[in-house]
């Protein structure tokens, strides 16, 4: 996307390596700490491989590797167990045979040694480190990992493990590709520089519509959308020069905030949640939430924020209607007449839970998450989302969301928390 | 990891291409969802790779895979927006003219009309297709999809839009793939098997040597693990025949249940929640959770579940002191006395939420997840796990978990389902 020098230390790939990582219905999420690592050192990851324990394949996608990218980050396959053979597939490519090393034996040991227990076969393994390599000590668990140069590219082999990965980019990695820089160019190189905008309720071809003819040809900044269940990316990337960035960079950003003001609900690396939870900090407020289908997601991701306990009070999952009763006392003549899933009931739950917990503000969700439930009149995906706010300031919101149970649920908590979030700005600004 | 024969159509590539994959904080989930679609005919992904929208790092990309698999499965890059280029790579690795096709553009006119919008400018060039390549339709979205051959290589581009993309691979990808196979063959190749068993409670290097010798040399079997902060998954693959598998596979599968018996949450595809919503059911109890530090996640876990309102009644995030007492009836003496961080307080949130609730059993956690909270005493990361099941029968553990404040709340709720579902198999045997 970024087009730089042909200097090879400037592209990157990474390698992640496991057979659950193809078909075990997880994500990679390694490589895209490695990727903010590495930008922030002015080097660009520009391919991710993913690859199963097999000695071949690894083998395979190494050499194609370290033919397009001058640095080579791969991950996992170091453990002790049968599957784990990063070390020999390595060696097989580079002929830098393996060896007991005994700075990695010794570490391990000591490691080891703390959690009270002494190497097993499988561990022994891991002190095999190929010849030429430097060792790079795991600060965190017992696997070493190693780094050496091979046809002109830098390859990094690290555990799996993203705690004890992140613990040697931060400690090992990122020093010594930074001096590598240094000496390469005899100076720093220009770190990437990443704008994010996160919007919320535009759908991503106006998105796109609104941002035509933003960026002129010739501009060295590009411009990223990415959709998702909550909503669409926008980012600006540049590796121009500092004075480049000052004058053109910013201004495209002011340019994105004025085209997408009413829908940028979060920018750079913070969340929703963390908006609202300065927002509420910021004006010594309160809040508690009552869920219904959204089943404790508003909840989980406003207290997923360290210090939310300062403004969370509590949370009410009343899935029953009982429990709507009994929690926050919505009257039952009340979802006799309307329904659960309805604007009264909604507001009801709103107003019911901010008397009941004596907080500033609560939201509340009720709606059909399906795949069941839906009537003539309600489909699945129709979701009402209440807040109040004290006195009269009561509302509820009629939303109609398409995908599917685990889609809807998530739109409506991006929805809710978006709501919260225009609340307290206009109450900011009163 | 399965090596089969040298026919290339049993040998798979995705690529997602996006550059916010690379570096946006958004994990790659597509090409999971694909690697299940094809294993289920009998192909494998071996391979997959993530690259930016550069149309040259695309093309490049495309030529490897084409050399080392005989499916290559792209998505995403066909969107309507100026830095979509997947058409214009392929067309320019395969030597296919990109020209706008009659079919592609009525489907997607039509479907625009159906959203009462016409087409718009970028929209227009999502109806070019190289030459030779077939339309997929897009029964979901605009963007239609296409298949073509190369240099004996199967080439399918996709949109990368989760719910278009699955349709796609369902409607036309699969049929179109297993037609392949059949002519290739003149038979169905032969489905790769794979039996997953998910653990918890066991560190990884535990599990790997209680299974150690299970599987013998030269058995076409392989065990995979995975460790994660919700356990360790286990996983057996073969492609062997169909007498092979009854006579060997489903052996080992006792052999991991045997060794593995007293950590085997999950089986399959099921999820822990799954496991506990089927024995809730089953005997016809319901639930409701107490929550602190895990913040909303148990009771999202378990309405993530569809026909969850079944059993599950409610739940409270008891954030604040003042909502332990208000919403489930704790002493404020006994918060005071041992800390709402304690054995005694999870101890009477569960039986404070199972009376209140009317339910058969309760869940209650509180802990700390840090990274504020600790004391000299009591350390970010303990937490106290509590089920009330009625009369005396009210429990609570100790757990000390490791971790960001993340992992500690995942880890923490999954522990809480683990008991409950011990809990639920013990009863249902009484």
């Amino acid at each position: 996307m970024i087009r730089t020098s042909a200097t090879r230390i400037y592209t990157a790939e990474t390698i992640a390596i496991g057979s659950e990582l193809l078909v075990g219905g997880r994500s990679d999420s390694n490589s895209l700490f490695i990727a903010e690592a590495l930008a922030a050192i002015g080097i660009e990851v520009r391919f991710k491989t993913i690859v199963g324990d097999d000695q071949s394949d690894i083998a395979g996608v190494l050499m194609t590797a370290c033919r397009r990218a001058g640095v080579v980050i791969m991950t996992g396959g170091l453990g002790p167990t049968m599957d784990d053979c990063t070390r020999e597939a390595v060696a097989s490519v580079t002929g830098f045979r393996l060896a007991r090393r005994q700075e990695a034996f010794e570490s391990m040991r000591a490691r080891l040694a703390q959690w009270g227990r002494t190497p097993n076969r499988g561990q022994l393994r891991q002190a095999l480190i190929p010849s030429r390599a430097t060792v790079l000590p795991n600060p965190v668990g017992s696997a070493p990992g190693f780094a050496l140069t091979w046809r002109n590219a830098h390859v990094i082999a690290l555990p799996g493990v993203p705690g004890e990965m992140q613990a040697m980019m931060q400690e090992s990695v990122i020093p010594f590709l930074a001096d590598q820089l240094d000496r390469a160019k005899g100076e720093r190189s220009r770190p990437i520089t990443r704008l994010i905008f996160h919007t919320w309720g535009l759908p991503e071809s106006d998105v796109n519509t609104k941002l035509q003819g933003l960026i002129q040809k010739r501009t060295p900044v590009a411009l990223g959308l990415l959709a998702s269940p909550t909503g669409v990316l926008v980012s600006l990337t540049t590796r121009a020069h500092r004075s480049t960035k000052e004058a053109v960079l910013l201004s495209l950003a002011e340019g994105v905030r004025t085209r997408l003001h009413e829908w940028i609900c979060a920018e750079g690396q913070d969340t929703l949640e963390e908006v609202v939870g300065r927002l509420l900090r910021r004006q010594k407020l309160t809040v508690a939430v009552a869920e219904s289908c959204t089943g404790g997601l508003i909840g989980y991701r406003l207290t997923q924020v360290p210090g939310s306990s300062a403004y969370v009070d509590r949370g009410a999952l009343c899935y029953s209607n009982q429990a709507k009763t009994d929690m926050l006392g919505v009257p039952t003549r009340l979802i006799e007449q309307h329904g659960a899933v309805s604007r009264e009931v909604a507001e009801a739950m709103a107003k019911g839970m901010r008397e009941r917990a004596c907080v500033s503000v609560a939201l509340s969700v009720t709606g059909i998450a399906g795949p069941g439930g839906a009537t003539e009149t309600k489909p699945v995906g129709l979701v009402y989302i209440g807040l109040a706010g004290g006195g009269d300031d009561v509302m509820a919101k009629e939303f109609r969301f398409h995908g599917d149970r685990s889609v809807i649920r998530q739109r409506a908590a991006q929805a809710a928390l978006d709501m919260l979030r225009r609340w307290l700005i206009v109450r900011g600004e009163a």
